[in-house]
Formats: structure tokens, C-alpha cells, sequence
């Protein structure tokens, strides 16, 4: 049986997630309705994805008994109102990242989607790219000793775009940017809670964090440092140092087809591992997104499982996550 | 008339160094003596670098009315007592980084210098490293922009390495490596003073860092962070962030022989310039050592000029790096 995704929002990053599921074998994937606050954007969505029902609202589709799982696509803004709209539905979800604008909404949501026994996970598609497979095993495995530090940048000039330097958006490096960085570290250091988050940064005119730069401590002797701009281009590459190695995720590091480890002695030995995104039938938006699929086929797997909860990207990684925004943006003075 | 040097400690640091004024115009540069605590040490050094005088105490070269300039080369824990007795012997003095185990004591040293209108420059080489000087030059014209941030690492696997790991040495990574990093952003950011500076931590055994991450935040709106290990190799690389392009120091960014100027839409454009050092007339023991020629040039035409503090690296920018390195260590618990 087809898993049946509905997708809410027609924006560019639900086309990209559209065109991966319509690139999969469609005996497992099937985007059976979509639905945007404007109906003539979900028809002219539903027509270029020959999706076969389109919805003005997205009250209609949380009604749609067709739908099993809904990817919601929307702006960080809205992510906490139509996740709570399609679990009380009993829709599955898989909701974007950031997961939501304060981790108070995202306790709500863990605990609404728990107390329904329905499948809710946040779409950090980083954690199923196969460089990041290779990091997780590379730590579970202690092949290059234990982890000594992490260090992450995203910054880019996006002084230009709305989205991004509007509080009522959910703007600011950290919701859009920083989920990544803050992602890689965490995963990095086996997503436990930091013992200290350290952060500081500059606000734009309208209140949201325009540049941060944030120091972490973490149990076992391990520190780790992140910085985020929207007003220029960081390396925006991640750097793990273990005790007998690293591991280096060139840029993009949130969606890499490539991993250099480095080994021996002064880190001679250099093994550079490539990857190609899978396939996709039609444009995309974003750079990488064909690499969505895996994300894509992993809820599949959750949800043939019967899971409720991802094993490799839980509901308590997720929260952590958030709650280390939310202090990052309580230091800087970021108040959404 | 040539520049005539005085040699405190026969180390490693101090051989590199005295190799470096051997390679330069004898009518500029002449180590005319070297002192060490061992006299052996003393005449090993003098006999291999062909200096005419050797001591086996430092009051004794202090007191040598031929040595207009001394080089101290000496342990961190040993640069203030040996500062401070050439400064009050009425040499001119070029001292190792870290300057001081202290602020206290830089400022000390510092008042006494000027006090006595002697020259007085902390041995920070990066600064007369050409990278460095395109780099304040790109900086100054703001031919990139203004500067958004700085990401700096240096972590190297010393855990065996007894100078760096006892604090009766003055170990730990930030007297070591510390300074290069700090060095780097304050030189990005114009050598103003942090608006906050944010720093977590493990230290040893003994109770030195042994590894650091820090947050910092300037004015104009820029961040920067840096990150320093014992216990495994960093990056080791400087990017900073410009409105309109970037700079990339690699490998070793402390004294390197290339920089990447990154400019264009997504940074597109790259353009790479290398660097030889110096020819030297022998072998030295650390990497790319032939670069302290430039120091000590430096220190020369500062001399010549009758200037008692160096234009590239004053003493208050001296005096700075080691207030934040004093800021650092309070926060992560350090004790001197």
C-alpha cells in the first residue's frame, strides 16, 4: 500500500518535497491532495504535480480521509497552528524545520501527537543524507576516537529576503539558518543536552537576530562553537574533531555530497567519500533537494513500521534543539 | 649600523629565531650574545649560531653594554621576571607570545617600557606575515566591505606535550594557541575591544584549558568565534566574513603561505595568493619559521626610526589580546 501524503502549502520547498515523492516508486508514494490558503495557488500546485484534490484551506484537508501523513511546508509562523489543526484530524505529520517558534508550542505539539499515538517528526533532512549517516556510525563506532569539539557556520547574504528579516515571519539566522548548525552539533555529540550554551549576537531594525555567534559545553570534555549571519557568506561548512581524526562536511554541509575524513598522523591520510543526490523527474527550488527522498522513504519506513516516533531524529532531539534556540534567542534578546 | 640582538634562552623558539637574523644583511642584524640558565646550553647555542658571547645567567647579558636589543624566547611563566630585568638594564625588548602569564603583568611591563622610553613589541609574527598585511589592507580600504564576523580554530593533539599540559609551565591552549586565534579577530575587527566576550570550557588535570570555545561580539555589528584544543587537530584555519566577500587564511592560519579572497555572487570568484618565507641559512623547528625574518626586520626599522612601539601591533593591542585572554580564563576557571 502506498503511503498517502497530503501536502500543505504550494511553496517552493513543498514543490521540492512533492517532486521527491512523485520520484519514488509510486507504490509507495503517492501526494494524493494539496492544500494552500489561496485555492488558485493549491490548483495551479495540484495541476503541475498532477496531484488529483486541491483545497483552499488547509481545514480541508485535515477532513480529507484519503490523507494519512501531511508534510507542511509553510512558514515557521504557521508551523505550530496547522501541525496541532492535522494531528487533532489524526493526520500523521511531518512538519519543516524549524519545528516551531518557541519550545513551549513544540512541547504542545510532542504531546498532543504522543497522546494520539500518531507519527509527528520534524523534517531535519540532514539526518538522512548519507554523509550523516557515515558521521553517526563514525561516532557509534569510535573508529576515529571520541569527539573533541564541533564547529558549524551558515551565514549568507539574505539582507533581501522578507522571510528572513521579518519577526512576524519567524525570521532571523537562528529559526532558519541555526537549526542546521545546532543540528550538526547534536548529532555530533550524540544529542545530549549542552551543559552551557554561551551566546551572543546583533539584532536587526525589527527585532529579529541578524548575526550570532554561540559557545557550547558538553559532557566528556567536549566543546563546540556555531555562528550564523544573514548579512554574508560563511565557509558554512561543519568540522568535527575527534581524538584520532576529523571529520570535515564541506559546504552545503545541511544537504553534502561529500565527507573528507581525516586520519594518521597530523591528519594526513585524507578519504574523500562522494554521494549524488537520487533522481529527480523535475526542477528543483533548492540546492541538493533530491536528497529530500530519503527523508521521504524514512517516514515511510516509520509509518509501515507502525512507529510513532523517528529513530534517528525522536521527538526529544527535537525539543532539545528548540530549547537551545529558545536560550540562544533569551541571550541575544530575540522575543517571538 | 647594525642591529645588535641579545639571545635570552637557548630553546627551540630562540634558535628558529637567531636562524632568521643569520639570514638577513649582517650590516642590519648581528646576534652579538646569547644567555641560557645552563651554561652548556649557552655555548652549544653560541658555537652553532657563531655569536661571540655566551652566559650562563641573564642578568649577565642584561648587563652587557654591547646588546642594544633582546629577543626573549624564554617559557611564558619566565617572560616577566626576564622582561622586566632587560627593561630596567635599558635594552629594548622583542618577548615571545603569550607577552605575559597575566594582564597585571603586561600592564606592568608595558609602564615600565614606556616609563623608560625603551621599545617593547610582543613576538606576535602573523602580523608581518604578507597575508596579514593584505589583510589589513582589505580591512582599511574596505575593498570586501565592513567585516561581519571572524571563525577561527587552532586545536592540535599536545596531550603528550609537558610544557602545555602543567600550569607551572603556563600551559594550557589559550597562552599557546589562544593567542593566534585571538590575534586574528582582533586584527579583523580593527584591534577595538570586545563588547562581550562569552567563554565555556574543560580544563585538565592540572587545572589548565584544555579545551576552549569562545563567543565574542564587537561593535558595527560584528561576531566572532574561536575555538582552541589539546586533544585533537582543528581546522586550524581563519575565515572572516565581509558584506562583500570573505578572506580564508588556511592552514597553518598563524603563519601562512596563502589566503583566499573569495568576492562575486556566492562568492564565486576566488582568487588565491601564495607566499614563500624567507630564505634561511639553516634548518628551523618549527613550520614556515623563515616568516620571523619579517619580525625582526620590523623590530629593526622601528629601532632605526627611534620608535619605542611598533605601528602593526602596539602595545595597547598587546595589552587587549591579553585582557581578553584574562576574561577567557576567569570564565573557564583558570587560575595564574
Amino acid at each position: 500500500m502506498a503511503t498517502k501524503w497530503g501536502i500543505l502549502s504550494a511553496g517552493k520547498i513543498s514543490h521540492d518535497f512533492t517532486v521527491c515523492l512523485r520520484s519514488l516508486d509510486p507504490a509507495e508514494h503517492q501526494a494524493v491532495a494539496v492544500a494552500a490558503r489561496n485555492i488558485g495557488d493549491a490548483l495551479k500546485f495540484a495541476a503541475n504535480h498532477k496531484i488529483p484534490r486541491a483545497y483552499g484551506s488547509y481545514q480541508e484537508l485535515a477532513n480529507d480521509p484519503n490523507v494519512e501523513v501531511v508534510y507542511i511546508g509553510t512558514l515557521v509562523s504557521f508551523h505550530y497552528s496547522t501541525t496541532k489543526m492535522m494531528l487533532e484530524a489524526g493526520k500523521h505529520v511531518l512538519v519543516e524545520k524549524s519545528f516551531t517558534a518557541t519550545s513551549q508550542e513544540a512541547r504542545e505539539l510532542i504531546d498532543l501527537a504522543r497522546s494520539k499515538k500518531l507519527f509527528l517528526m520534524e523534517a531535519i533532512w540532514s539526518r538522512f543524507n548519507p554523509v550523516f549517516t557515515l558521521l553517526m556510525d563514525k561516532i557509534k563506532t569510535k573508529a576515529l576516537g571520541d569527539v573533541v569539539s564541533v564547529n558549524a557556520t551558515f551565514g549568507l547574504d539574505l539582507t533581501k529576503v522578507e522571510r528572513l528579516i521579518k519577526k512576524a515571519a519567524g525570521g532571523g539566522t537562528l529559526l532558519d539558518l541555526g537549526v542546521y548548525t545546532i543540528n550538526v552539533i547534536q548529532v555530533a555529540v550524540g544529542n545530549k543536552k549542552p551543559e552551557q550554551i554561551l551566546a551572543t549576537g546583533h539584532l536587526n531594525e525589527d527585532g529579529v537576530d541578524e548575526s550570532v555567534a554561540v559557545a557550547f559545553k558538553y559532557s566528556d570534555g567536549q566543546v563546540a562553537m556555531m555562528s550564523n549571519t544573514l548579512r554574508g557568506q560563511m565557509p558554512n561548512e561543519a568540522h568535527i574533531v575527534f581524538t584520532k581524526g576529523a571529520i570535515k562536511i564541506p559546504v552545503p554541509f545541511w544537504c553534502p555530497t561529500k565527507v573528507i575524513v581525516l586520519t594518521g598522523e597530523n591528519l594526513s591520510k585524507e578519504e574523500v567519500l562522494e554521494f549524488e543526490p537520487p533522481k529527480v523527474i523535475a526542477e528543483c527550488n533548492f540546492v541538493n533537494s533530491g536528497f529530500l527522498s530519503y527523508e521521504a522513504s524514512h517516514v515511510r519506513d516509520c509509518l509501515v513500521k507502525g512507529l510513532t516516533e523517528s529513530p534517528i531524529l525522536p521527538l526529544d532531539d527535537t525539543l532539545t534543539i528548540r530549547e537551545i534556540t529558545d536560550e540562544i534567542f533569551r541571550q541575544v534578546g530575540v522575543h517571538f
